[in-house]
C-alpha cells in the first residue's frame, strides 16, 4: 500500500520553492527564511474529533490540517510546510481500502495547503487495527515582528477575538473552519499584540490558560460575546443556555488576544477581515470572571469541550 | 489528562539554548543555526511496530524516537529537537492510566534524546479507542557538508552498510537498537557519499529504492553480508535461510551508502565506530540482484518485511 500511495503522493502534489526535497528520500528540507523555526503537532482521532461514518475523509483532511494552520495562526507565524502521518484502519468505514482514504485525506488537505502556502512536504503511512488517526505537524516561521506568545497579557488589557461568533462548533463548524493565518499575520503588523493563542477548546478553558501562563486573572463580558442565532436556536434545542454553547463547546479556532486600551480602540476601528469583538478585560485579581447585562459578575467555570 | 501531562512534561523536560519556546504555547520556537531545515515523520502503531503486551513503554517510546533519528542519520542531518504527538488507548495493556502510559513513554524518549542532543519541543496527547499510536516527528539541520540524499548512486559505486549484522530484528533488536546518527555525520564529515538511506524494512526492500532513485541496478555479493551467529540459530528455528533473514527480516536500521571505489577502500580502513561493511556494487543494468559463493547470480526479490 505504502509504496503507491508515496509514488500517487509525488505526483500529486505541487511543487514549492521553498521546499528543496519533498516527499521520497529518508527526510524532506524545507529553506526557512531565517534560522528561528516556529512548529507545532495535532493529533486526531476517528470518534473523538470527527466521525469517518459521518464526514467525507476530504473534509476531515482538511481539518487535520487546519487546525494546525490554526496554531502557527496563534503565534503570529507564517505557514511554510507540513508533515502528515496516517495510521490508516484495515477496514475503513463504507468498506473504504486503506489507500483510498489516504488520498482522499489528502485531496481535502491540498486546497487549504495552498490557500497558505503550506505545501505537504512528507510524513509517514502504516495500516494498523485501530481507528483513523491522523497527526500533522506544520511548521511556520516568524515575521519581522517576532512570535506572538500567550504569556505577555497584562492587568487592564483590553480582551479581544476574532470572528463572527462564539459555539456552535458540532453543527459542523468544526470541520470547515478558516485558519485565522491571514488576520493574525495582519493583525500582528499593525499592533502590538501583547498575547495571542487560538480558541480550540472554547473560552471557557482556554482564557484561564492566557491568564495562567500570563499571571494575570480577567472579566468576561457575557453583554459582548457574539452568539449566533443558530447558536441560539441550538441552545433551544439542547435546554442550555446560549451563552454556555458559546464559552464552551469548543473548536470555534477564533483568535483570543490581549492589547492595550489604544490599540483596542484601533483595531475595533479597523478590525481584521474576519471581524473582531472586544469580549472583556484583563485584571490583577487572579481568576476568571463573567459580567452579565446586570453588572453582576460569577466565576466563569471551566466548562470547555476537552477531547477525551 | 492532557493538562496535568503538560504540567509533568514542562517540568521534566530539560531545559536546552536551541529551545526559545518549549511545551505549553500554541506553537514551540526552535533556533536552528542556518535557515534549512531537515525534517521527517514515523508513525508507530501497537500490534505493527510494538506490542504493548509484551513490551515496557519505555523501551517502546525510545523506539519511536529512534526510528526518527535514523531517518536523520540517513540524510547526514545533526538532530535538533521533535515533536511527540500520542494516541492513548482508553485502557492500556495492564489496565494503565492514559496519564501514566504517557509518563513513561516520554520517560524512555528521554535518554537517546540527551545522547543526540534531540530535545523534545512539545506536541499532542489524545484519549481514544484505539491501539496506542505514536507520532513522532524530528527536526535536524545540514552540516555545512550538506544532506546526503539517496538518489546519487551512480554506476560502479561500492555498496557500503554499517554495523554488524543484518536481520534479527524480531529477537529484540528493533527496540533497542542505536540510530547512527555519530556514524553518518562522521562519515559524511570524513568522505563523499554519493548516496545514503537507512534500512528500515531490510536490504531486498530498501536497496531497489535507492537504485530507483537514482536510476542504477546493484548487484549485492551474498558472502559479504555480516550474518550473525544469533541470526543463523533464528533461522534454525524458522526453517528458512540465514539470508532470507538478513535481507527481509527489516528494522536493521544501518546505513546504506554509495561511494566510489576508492571511497570505499579508505573508508573499509578508517570505518566508524559501527564497524563498516563492502557488501555490493551498483551496475549499469537495472534491477537488484545477489551474487552467491558459487558465482551464480539471482534476482533479489522484494522480500522486505512491509508493515502492514
Amino acid at each position: 500500500m505504502e509504496l503507491d500511495f508515496v509514488a500517487w503522493l509525488r505526483e500529486r502534489l505541487p511543487r514549492s520553492e521553498h521546499v528543496a526535497l519533498g516527499v521520497g528520500d529518508d527526510a524532506a528540507v524545507v529553506d526557512l527564511s531565517s534560522p528561528t523555526l516556529v512548529t507545532t503537532a495535532d493529533l486526531l482521532i476517528d470518534g473523538v474529533h470527527f466521525r469517518t461514518e459521518e464526514h467525507p475523509p476530504e473534509r476531515i483532511g482538511r481539518k487535520a490540517l487546519a487546525v494546525n494552520l490554526s496554531d502557527l495562526a496563534a503565534m503570529a507565524a507564517k505557514p511554510v510546510g507540513a508533515l502528515v502521518s496516517l495510521a490508516l484502519p484495515r477496514d475503513a468505514a463504507g468498506g473504504m481500502a486503506a489507500d483510498d482514504l489516504a488520498r482522499r485525506l489528502v485531496e481535502g488537505m491540498l486546497p487549504l495547503a495552498e490557500e497558505f502556502a503550506c505545501p505537504i512536504v512528507g510524513g509517514d503511512t502504516n495500516v494498523g487495527s485501530g481507528p483513523l488517526t491522523i497527526a500533522v505537524t506544520a511548521f511556520g516561521e516568524p515575521t519581522d515582528r517576532g512570535v506572538v506568545r500567550r504569556d505577555g497579557a497584562v492587568a487592564g488589557d483590553y480582551l479581544m477575538m476574532t470572528g463572527e461568533e462564539l459555539g456552535g462548533s458540532l453543527v459542523g463548524k468544526h470541520l470547515d473552519f478558516t485558519p485565522r493565518v491571514a488576520e493574525a499575520l495582519d493583525l500582528a503588523q499593525r499592533f502590538d499584540l501583547h498575547a495571542m493563542m487560538d480558541l480550540s477548546d472554547g473560552l471557557a478553558a482556554d482564557l484561564p490558560r492566557m491568564c495562567t501562563a500570563s499571571g494575570v486573572g480577567a472579566t468576561v463580558f457575557a453583554y459582548h460575546l457574539p452568539i449566533s442565532e443558530a447558536v441560539k436556536a441550538a441552545a433551544a434545542r439542547t435546554g442550555r443556555e446560549a451563552i454556555e454553547h458559546a464559552l464552551s463547546d469548543g473548536e470555534d479556532f477564533e483568535l483570543l488576544m490581549a492589547v492595550d486600551k489604544e490599540t483596542a480602540r484601533e483595531m475595533l476601528q479597523w478590525p481584521p477581515e474576519s471581524g473582531v469583538f472586544w469580549i472583556g478585560e484583563f485584571n490583577e485579581a487572579a481568576g476568571v470572571r463573567l459580567r452579565l447585562h446586570d453588572g453582576e459578575t460569577r466565576p466563569l467555570s471551566n466548562t470547555g469541550y476537552e477531547h477525551r
